[in-house]
């Protein structure tokens, strides 16, 4: 049995938005070596997600609206979480909606996706460098 | 270690419904010869999901009811996404609360389950066939 | 390969609550004696969540809050999961938003996680004792 670990590094300018991390990932399923197995890919962080959904722009910002809608930003005195001096206890609750992690197939050396099948990289409290891990088990 | 992988052709007839595949994924697991080891079971498209919850109609249309609140499917232009030309808007918000996938326990040969966790296919946007995977690997 | 199985039983005192189950869950991967591999650990039961997040009160507090928000527990009419005798409909619903199970990597014999990354038991129909299983595989 094979086992790999790998950690990407994330950096988004803004407070929120959605990064594309499918290539990297299919990269680290060709450097394990793993031909048929299990790819977990998890945020490092507790105010980002992973998650798997369609590459297209306008979804993302239907995302982005309807997170504030469930979960408002402002006013961050809404917060309990906040009155330890953060301002980010939105982002906690929206990492929920959208889930730490994706569990990928291996199958024949790749990820076993259907093309409309994208892993992305959530981010609801960016502007500073956070950790994405992937961690791979197969023969 | 082995490894199995399984597809699950799935024919929601209506827009939305919940369909169980415990007994369908208890045979690959039957099917793989896995006595210790994980199943992942996950959606392949992006308009749907697989999760485990209680085989009960009531609490069916409980979330049925309750996921139009958080993400109605009308009006359609309430989402950017629907500008491509779907009108699936809904369906890629519905199951990100879903969830895209569920990791079972094989323990004995058999799927780790108290006996009212039950395996769900949630369909978002039916009508037509889509794909369930299901991939073992154990000992 | 190993594998390893683990039971934690839970209980709640009141309807709801978090529980910081971090510790048992290191302890069972030092039970295992996987040195690199995968933790799975889910609740056994179909109105409590296991997630991962971070273990401070304030937004435990917010999560209590925005989940009753969502899917408030009263009036329990509301639900007609609650018709079978039940009044748990809303503990069905607030488990889908914070989720069934997570996956954690294992790596030099440890949780593969960020300090801030604690891993919870999540209650939402307490007053009973109920189960978390831990599964592990790896070698």
């Amino acid at each position: 049995m094979k086992s790999h670990r790998q950690e990407l590094w994330m950096h988004v300018p803004s407070r929120r938005g959605f990064v594309n991390i499918t290539p990297q990932v299919e990269e680290a399923v060709r450097a394990s070596g793993v031909q048929e197995g299990l790819a977990l890919v998890n945020a490092m962080h507790i105010t980002a997600s992973v998650f798997i959904n369609n590459d297209e722009p306008g979804l993302h910002q239907d995302y982005e609206q309807w997170l504030e809608q469930l979960a408002p930003h402002e006013p961050v005195s809404r917060y309990r979480h906040n009155r330890t001096g953060e301002d980010n206890g939105d982002a906690h609750l929206k990492r929920q909606i959208m889930g730490r992690e994706v569990l990928v197939a291996i199958t024949g050396r790749r990820l076993d996706l259907d093309p409309w099948e994208q892993i992305f990289y959530g981010e609801f409290d960016g502007r500073r460098r956070k950790r994405v891990l992937i961690k791979i088990l197969g023969i």
